[in-house]
């Protein structure tokens, strides 16, 4: 009974953690503000060197803020990324990611 | 006359550049085999961890794989990509980016 009870506990965990990483993506339409001047509301990029973010991966954006956050993407746009991505949470990485995942191309 | 044949050379050489930038889509398409495993063939990504290419502008894939490649992008998946654009040139980079931004997402 006791293992049962274990592996049910972890399986609440993992679906909350599952849930977290997932996002929100209605309040990451709330966030993407500054994010829009190069990557467009619609998630379309206002011009050819910025990527377009609709219906990509949420894991890989995530994966990519959080590089950018950590000071680990040089190169490229990171002088502009590294300052936007260290003013998000987690939460915010996540919301936001959820978002231009939940758009079409 | 001599300042308008400065013009059109200096036209040309844009024209030129432009083209070089712009690369071959037919060409990448025969290069892109080490790319597929995680991008697909259809730049759809095999992982939700990795990047969809498909109608990615093809500037910013350049700048990307540049970036990879001098070894400036650091965290995400930046250690198996680092080498992987290191065995690129700026012609199989510029070919590679307009085959994945010739894709429909």
């Amino acid at each position: 009974m006791k293992s049962l009870i274990a592996v049910a506990l972890l399986g609440s965990a993992f679906l909350a953690l599952d849930a977290q990483a997932a996002g929100d993506a209605a309040a990451g339409e709330g966030k993407v503000a500054a994010c829009a001047a190069c990557h467009g509301t619609d998630g379309k990029a206002t011009a050819p060197i910025y990527p377009n973010l609709a219906g990509q991966n949420a894991d890989y954006l995530v994966s990519a803020l959080k590089a950018y956050r950590a000071g680990e993407r040089g190169g490229g746009m990171s002088a502009m990324m590294t300052p936007q991505a260290q003013a998000l949470s987690d939460e915010d990485i996540a919301d936001i990611a959820a978002y231009y995942a939940s758009l079409t191309p």
